[in-house]
């Protein structure tokens, strides 16, 4: 089956998470809204009324006739299908677990520079962001990133979870390069703190998959309309 | 199986969510923290190092030998055990992304107080958090309540997802009940606008065992310690 991924073209976002997971699993897709009429086809979904299943926003993937949104919800779906998370229910429920964690933690990453709304510009609130993200560095970072650093530290295994690589790797790998773009004054100085979360980021760039991936003209740069948002006045 | 709810005492906040399931189920659970000692027992358990699955935050569920964290990832386990959410894949995926659309709404809730971050006070953020606030109501509220609405409308069913009630029509409830008390004037204006999810909220309300429990000690009262908080410089 080849898989139908539907999110804003121009920018990784959300969609990254779903992106990595799909080029890690090899596994067959269309980045629709890239394509001509792409948005267009992705807004009648999310506009089709009566009975069906409209996603609230991207990303969402079309899997056959199920339409999965919410990106921690499709990697649950993708994880149990292409090996990116343990078959066990114990173990599937904590992957997932870890996932939501991260969801929140992006959240808060784009709250850095959209503290006062996500329907505001940037250049509306930037007293609140530059409050923000001094909250952000001095209380957010260590408490999420200090959690996932002591899961790696402690998990046995070249991974977080342990031997095998889950959905979750690829996510902080995400989570790891996108903080470096947006504050590389803030990450570098951090980065001391989290050798494991380092490491798994190295480990998971140079697995074939990834790195083919990110060699390639799927991956979209890291820009100023995305999630991780590179401002100088923020990363003080 | 008797189940432990861990999550922070004096205030319904995230954990509702999962008190109102167990409820509706009529599970056998203890409210560990609400107990003498049940705040320590509860950090021992997130603070545990060396392998295991320590949440990152409350609330979480212990049954049996699982320790489930985040509030939808608990929805999820409970709702195909107790006939709260649908037994098929494509239903039960369906339900779980609208609770992850919910778990986004709660999140902007509590930004409307907590705009410059979660680990500042209130009294610190006023005026950043009456700016939010007026977003919230002119832009998120009608998005997100909007979408519900109009699933609601075409459910052809008392419930949001057909005949049968899930674990996504109790936190609707909860939603509707908590943005009455957190912003009454706000609300009462919006509510001519989703009166379906209103009629939910009712409909919700009158079941049995939510009615019970909405009558006992177990439901805290909403204070100004949690999600939904009453601040009248913010419900202008």
């Amino acid at each position: 089956m080849r898989y139908e991924l539907y999110y804003w073209p121009g920018i990784q976002g959300r969609g990254e998470y779903v992106r990595l997971a799909l080029e890690e699993a090899g596994a067959g897709y269309d980045d629709v809204a890239r394509r001509s009429g792409g948005v267009a086809a992705m807004t009648r979904i999310m506009e089709a009324k009566g009975g069906g299943t409209p996603p609230f926003a991207p990303p969402f993937l079309k899997a056959g006739k199920l339409v999965i949104g919410q990106t921690a919800n499709i990697l649950l779906y993708l994880g149990s299908r292409h090996g990116l998370a343990p078959k066990a229910e114990a173990g599937r429920i904590w992957v997932h677990q870890l996932q939501l964690t991260i969801t929140d933690l992006v959240l808060e990453i784009h709250d850095t520079h959209h503290p006062l709304g996500p329907t505001l510009y940037y250049e509306e609130q930037r007293p609140a962001a530059r409050r923000r993200s001094e909250e952000f560095w001095k209380e957010r970072v260590p408490k999420y990133l200090g959690y996932f650093e002591q899961l790696q530290s402690g998990s046995g295994g070249a991974y977080l979870t342990g031997r095998r690589l889950t959905y979750v790797d690829l996510s902080l790998f995400q989570i790891v390069a996108g903080l470096r773009y947006a504050f590389p004054d803030h990450m570098t100085k951090f980065e001391r703190n989290i050798p494991g979360l380092v490491a798994l980021h190295d480990r998971v760039a140079a697995r074939p998959n990834i790195a083919a991936y990110l060699e390639s003209d799927r991956r979209i740069a890291f820009n100023e309309d995305g999630i991780f948002r590179h401002y100088k006045a923020l990363d003080r």
